[in-house]
């Protein structure tokens, strides 16, 4: 379970079934809780000038894969699933079920709620909010400073449901409602507004996210995505889901 | 040739004159050839629940660049090259020559052809079919989910010859034909035709590649480049495109 | 100061108080000075074939987090900072206080001023010149090739105090002059005239950067940042700024 090459502190707290991978580094503060597997290559707990020294805590069930850093004082939820080479900064607070995609770059200073997935290479800076079921595809970038360099800090916030497109920019201080879909290669200056679909530099809004369609051969709807896409989400968030979107369906996405 | 902190299963096979860094990981499911070198701290044929079970084949001749990861189930020709951090995952398929850029990520089940060259940080989403002689510059993404989140793949298709700029981003589903450059920092939205560049979020057709000069004194046509640009290439490779480009001079090339 | 799964070849040559992480490596070729600490997983002074065999040098009181790659043939003056997984090429010259962020990739054979600081994910291609006091914002690409695939290299000039905003890509043979903001996910294109602010695909000139004005509560101007940002610089670069804002206080800055 936990390779001879491995270096794991006393310190460290491991919960039962824990893997640990060969040339992996675990430092003192760090709680891993059970059933969590962390890959080959990897530095988990480092510690940090800028972190309150609370304790680098894992969920259970979680999967930390090969070459990714880990600081001190952030805090997951159980099934926290990584790409390769992720880096997460301290005082990074997340909920259940978080995705962080290969070279994702988490600043720290922030805080996630659950079910938030993000793809490749994805940057969020600190000061961040990101609520729940979030999508972020790769090359997503969240800022913070409005006027570089400088100390002023304002985070983007993401409400629930917020989709991101490929290599997109969402610019300091900006709150992007619930349901909006972003287009790749987008630019976000000003507040979207509720489920809809913004794109371009910097982004205009298009249309409601419900004017999109499948192309799955249905021509149904493409979103609210949470009526027909539940892939890897549990059976209670998805009933959850399915009530609100009936709801939903009546009021807030007839725009004829 | 093997270092001594290497771990290298038993399981696998190794030609002659390969080269293993230290710290590196070989597990079981891996075929390199003969005179291949994998620089340091890699993870190699790490085991996938989506792939078919079949080894990772490196060809002969090649180079890993160190903390690279390769997934199970994946095949390259003789004279692979990578950066150093890139990942590749299972069901990748490319021929020979193929130049993976630092910190590349190929999501797998693609389909490469010989001679593709991508430089830095370049990422390749499942679905995507890139032929022969392409260049990606860095931080080129190819995309496939036209509505996301869904479970609908629509691939990038690129054409023999195609070059894409810095930063560009091709949408979900899209062609881009043979001999096209897109230009940096663009979004490809619709089918570029032939020999064009296209250049733009979205992207629009700017003129025929062969409008552009080179720099470098001469004010011949910089395109087709297969014409002057051989730095790399196998002397036969380069005869048979020297044979096509003078037809192509005379008949497609042409448009006065 | 010496991890025991340290490599350290018996050529290089270490200063006092040098230390160095689990799992490093450390070639022949190198010269670190006094005070500098090497994280984990790093593999630092790797040969190339495009060197000119001179000693890579890190300067003292630097840090390299863990991950790093560098070649043999760059030199750092003192106090340089890195992120995880960095790397660096052979041939890239670099005055004090350079600070490159996680996962920046700089490809040589480029020349770099005092106190640089580029944040993650940067690409820094061959050819390219940096200046003294820039700011390099996360993905900014500086690119080099203007016709690719191609032997032409036009790299890039970024002069003192530039600023690049996320997501930006510098096209190859511009000079970025004095001052400029380049706002994010911008095309630079055609050169900025000194101390504007230019954004957008082809990036074109909106204001005079001391137009912008500081969202502190003062509504004072936010440029030149020099005039109020000074986190991490000496105190002998600050006073020096201080007198030259001054100047230009009464003469460049008065755009009324």
């Amino acid at each position: 379970m936990i390779a001879d090459t491995a270096i794991i502190s006393p310190k460290a707290r491991l919960g039962r079934n824990v893997r640990v991978g060969p040339f992996t580094i675990i430092h003192d503060n760090v709680e891993i809780a059970d059933n969590t597997s962390i890959g080959s290559h990897c530095e988990i707990g480092i510690e940090s000038e800028l972190s309150d020294k609370s304790p680098l805590q894992i969920g259970s069930d979680s999967l930390i894969r090969s070459h990714s850093v880990f600081y001190e004082s952030s805090t997951f939820g159980k099934n926290l699933v990584t790409g390769h080479s992720v880096l997460v900064r301290e005082n990074t607070h997340a909920g259940i079920g978080l995705q962080i995609g290969s070279m994702g770059d988490f600043q720290g200073h922030c805080s996630i709620g659950d079910h938030v997935k993000t793809q490749s290479n994805v940057f969020i800076a600190q000061g961040s909010v990101l609520k729940n079921y979030i999508w972020l595809l790769p090359y997503t970038v969240l800022t913070n400073d409005p006027h570089p360099p400088s100390d002023v800090v304002k985070g983007v916030i993401l409400e629930d449901f917020v989709v991101i497109a490929a290599m997109s920019v969402v610019l300091p201080g900006v709150t992007v409602a619930k349901g909006v879909l972003v287009g790749a290669n987008s630019t976000v200056r000003d507040n979207p507004e509720k489920d809809t679909v913004v794109v371009g530099s910097p982004a205009k809004t298009i249309c409601k996210t419900n004017k999109i369609k499948l192309k799955d051969g249905s021509d149904l709807p493409a979103y609210p995505w949470r009526r027909h896409f539940h892939r890897g989400y549990p059976e209670e968030v998805v009933k959850e889901w399915l009530n609100s979107v009936n709801d939903l369906d009546l009021n807030d996405y007839d725009i004829s």
